[in-house]
């Protein structure tokens, strides 16, 4: 398939700048991205009407088929709705349930301009299913222990190597980084057994990193330092990785995310609404650690929306370091695009240039929230919703376009939503 | 005009329980809400299909011609962006500036399913003239004073004698309410005259309040107690009335509100991207104050997005509180719907029930972040977006259907727009 989109406003995300053009692609990779008006043979020729095209969104953090708890249970303490409200239900889970509750992650994603999921979560090879069937560039994050049950727990390294070898060679929408869930559901034993089969495949590592408080004062008092420091001197680290959430940060966490470049994951809505705290962005970013962007799992935050996160990213810092000029938008835009491709290991999914993946969105500027045209990255940061994304393209193909989604039925993966959460709510 | 809305699910804000049925309106106003299948002669019958309709958003406070401000500056310094950037564009401004710049505010209300909005800005008159024009309920607050010359700030007590007198009749959708500024633009004397105004008319009375912590420590200083005592001594709140912000507030303060019935206007985007702070509104919440929802100005917010701000006005408390269970959905919600139009002296447009002005939205369910339906209310809030909505009614007119605005030229509103902020940039 050769697509043609002409008439546009292109932000390539390699800077700020935006000008007028074409972008085509071939297949899942972008041939031109130029000023020329450029004709050839297409399949598909899209007059873009002056609208933008950029590259599309990659959450960074996220627990997708968590779908079916969106809504369930808020308002509530934190260890209330872990314990008594999500834990439970998720036990209830099948692996369909997971392939089924993925793709309704997949329909928000691309109604919210994102193609890609940093996805942690039970049933990898169900979440790899539901993805490629929907066509969502999907990169499995570490094999999670410690949620479901002792066999899974003692099992952890070599499924995580198994995951290592297979999900990096199951075809172009899907790869793998080894992780864990977190210090404290981890044995020391077992972070031991993951650190050393990161050097071993010369690997980076992800994990959730200092989320709330709590973790890392038990963390303290069951290693006698943070999170950060306890993977660094495990020698989790030497080829890189990163952190997911990051909020509660001391200077030498900070540091050892400087030295060895690591990715923080930042998931401002979700830290918020279960009130685990700020994350330091501004500093990171003065810093020049890597930053991403998350939405972490739709129980907790309750959408997949990379537009209300990078809102949060940028005014929560302002309100945090109490300066209006915290946080930039220019900062915030680059961690939800080419940041959240980089920290997941998609190298050519970071810009709109030759040969990168052909993983975009176009943003109808005909909308009022995008008037008067004064400063379009500004206020894609500050003004943008969902409500602006025209089309979303994932690697080469159309899977959102005017509010509906070509190839998928979407009122058919509502109802088995549905279904699933009616059963587990009747067995709780 | 006779509209029936059938199939649909309810959600009147009388309380938070949904139930299928119908919804009629004649005219303005609503002349039928219930569970029965009702037929009769209609001009339109709708068929929602299963979607919600609902009471419409109030916006509490807002300066809804800033929209050519809208990402003009972002990022800098609070005094920056206020006295180099926004108050040199702002004495630019032609009263015809005012009424497109409105009417561009209007079609961003309408398509995120607000339907009235309690204005504060220059050029009242034309800002009437943009809402009577596109619909839009108006009530225009105050006679802004200090911001331009002194001829202005001298007249400002006889302007807001004749506003009153002039825009509470000037047709259905237009009323005014008796307000200033703030207390740092206006002089002790005319405070004095203002609360002798308000006293005359029995009226309440509306203004910023407390929205910087350098904003109260100079009222302290000018006057030895903080803004709202000062009010509460000059007699101004006999009638009520409300504050806009609120965000920095003494328990006396708070106290004041509760005793004399006030509205607490929050702004909470507003607040976090000017870096002001973040209101205390789960206690003002706890201690049963009125509270209500404003956008304030696209300057500094930089979108007018009811949506955006429910889940700012839930998810703040949570991390400020350090509790994830302050602020709940169904008070946020309120706040931004019923609590609005009260707060505004719409009192006819709070809830969806017989003989109350048909102001209402219909929410679209089958877009992937409301579903699976778990609990509306809290969707609402903490997955609602403005791309839910599928039709907004403002006095029993249709102003926006499926990302169209029936009686509006969007693309002409966006060119006035695009016009007069070239101009002034060239003047600058």
């Amino acid at each position: 398939m050769k697509l043609r989109f002409y008439n546009a406003q292109i932000l390539t995300m390699e800077n700020t700048e935006i000008f007028s053009g074409e972008v085509h692609t071939d297949g899942d990779t972008i041939i031109y991205v130029g000023k020329e008006k450029r004709e050839d043979k297409f399949d598909r020729e899209i007059n873009l009407c002056g609208n933008l095209i950029m590259p599309s969104f990659k959450n960074a953090h996220t627990h997708s088929a968590m779908t079916f708890l969106r809504s369930y249970a808020d308002d509530m303490p934190l260890n209330d709705w872990l314990f008594k409200q999500v834990f439970p239900m998720e036990d209830k889970l099948t692996p369909d349930d997971v392939y089924q509750l993925t793709k309704l992650a997949a329909l928000e994603y691309f109604s919210g301009g994102t193609t890609a999921a940093f996805d942690m979560y039970f049933h990898p090879d169900r979440v790899i299913e539901a993805a490629v069937e929907t066509g969502l560039r999907i990169v499995i994050c570490g094999a999670v222990s410690g949620g479901n049950n002792q066999a899974d727990y003692d099992s952890a390294l070599s499924r995580l190597e198994d995951y290592h070898n297979r999900f990096n060679n199951m075809g172009p929408l899907v790869s793998f980084k080894m992780g864990f869930h977190a210090e404290y559901t981890t044995d020391i034993s077992i972070l031991k057994g993951i650190a050393e089969l990161a050097r071993k495949y010369k690997q980076p590592l992800y994990t959730h990193n200092s989320e709330t408080a709590n973790e890392v004062q038990g963390c303290i008092e069951r290693h006698g330092k943070t999170p950060t420091a306890l993977f660094e001197e495990l020698g989790m680290f030497e080829y890189g990785g990163g952190g997911f959430h990051c909020v509660h940060m001391t200077d030498e966490d900070l540091d050892i995310f400087k030295r060895r470049g690591l990715w923080a994951v930042t998931n401002p809505c979700s830290n918020c609404k279960l009130a685990s705290g700020i994350a330091p962005l501004d500093r990171m970013n003065a810093m020049g650690i890597n930053l991403a962007i998350g939405t972490d799992g739709p129980a907790s935050n309750n959408a997949l929306d990379m537009f209300r996160e990078m809102y949060l990213a940028s005014v929560l810092q302002k309100v945090r370091e109490n300066n209006a000029a915290a946080m930039p938008a220019e900062a915030v835009l680059k961690a939800a695009v080419s940041g959240g491709a980089l920290a997941m290991g998609l190298t050519d999914c970071d810009i709109l240039a030759e040969d990168k993946k052909a993983d975009m969105m176009v943003i109808d500027m005909n909308r009022p929230n995008m008037q008067p045209v004064n400063n379009t990255v500004k206020n894609l940061v500050f003004a943008g919703t969902r409500d602006n994304v025209k089309m979303t393209v994932s690697g080469g193909v159309i899977v959102y376009e005017d509010g509906k989604f070509p190839a998928l039925d979407a009122e058919k993966i509502y109802a088995e939503a549905n279904k699933i959460i009616g059963e587990k709510r009747k067995a709780n």
